[in-house]
């Protein structure tokens, strides 16, 4: 075997413009209690493990929100659909005020106190189970305390620095 | 403000069919070095940081490969197109030969001593700089050292059980 290379080489640049190439599906984060309400736009998030149901999502260190969710110390991840585009702008930061991203939409209180997105494909309740640093950015690991969703809805995804979505189920295609 | 609960009272076959609610991209993730050579398919990844550039992949801590990839201390993640399905189950598990998985693609040498998928989207090439435990899942966190792809490609991902695509470019929409 040659040797082994790990020397880093890669540009911010390359970087962000090889992730522009990963699809993903767009969520808006949100926060409420006893600090405040704040929510972002997030594509960072990912299943974990379903023992116990955990998932992650991945925040900058340098929002003004991270201080809300760490003393909330919960969050709810909304998963939007094609019809969500505008509210993704929204939450991404084209609006600044936390009350007008939030008046885009219907939201539903639920019992952690935290609101969920009437229409999204699914929201999942997390409580804020453990928070790693890497780098620039935080690791928000949340333990899944309620779910609600909606049987239907095409999933908003971004991808090449749009926003896509896929076919209908009769678009899908077998192994 | 009403009291909060925040009372686990999520199943994990809830948890699954929510899940499956959220589009996601196919990755198959390998790694190759002193300790061998072995590969699995995973959607559950996402970006972390571009300082430094970072990335995050979830893994079954159950896994024979758990030891594989801490022993080598890198993987490559291989981001596929819609060509890829059979690939994707291959490395799901569908074939348990780690020669029989690399036999239906074509690789490329990195010098880190990882192979890239030959036709991957695109493929991230880590240096595994953490691992944290969650549950029955490690979270491994790569600092990116090589990155390679291709211009074009239509994402495959998987949402509702199926594996689906985006349309290509032509058919996104903006906000």
């Amino acid at each position: 075997m040659r040797g082994r290379s790990m020397d880093q080489a890669v540009s911010r640049t390359e970087y962000r413009n090889a992730m522009a190439r990963v699809c993903a599906p767009v969520n808006v984060v949100t926060t409420n209690g006893p600090s405040g309400r704040c929510g972002f736009t997030a594509t960072a998030m990912c299943s974990v493990t379903d023992q116990p149901p955990t998932l992650l999502v991945c925040m900058n260190s340098r929002s003004l929100q991270t201080e809300v969710f760490l003393a909330n110390g919960s969050f709810c991840v909304n998963v939007l659909t094609r019809e969500h585009v505008k509210l993704a702008t929204l939450f991404a930061g084209s609006e600044q005020e936390m009350a007008a991203r939030y008046a885009a939409a219907e939201w539903l209180d639920l019992p952690s106190g935290n609101q969920a997105l009437k229409d999204a494909i699914v929201s999942f309740d997390c409580r804020l189970a453990h928070m790693h640093r890497v780098g620039t950015h935080n690791i928000f690991i949340g333990e899944i305390v309620n779910i609600r969703g909606r049987k239907d809805g095409q999933a908003l995804l971004y991808f090449d620095r749009n926003f896509v979505h896929v076919p209908t189920q009769e678009g899908s295609f077998g192994g």
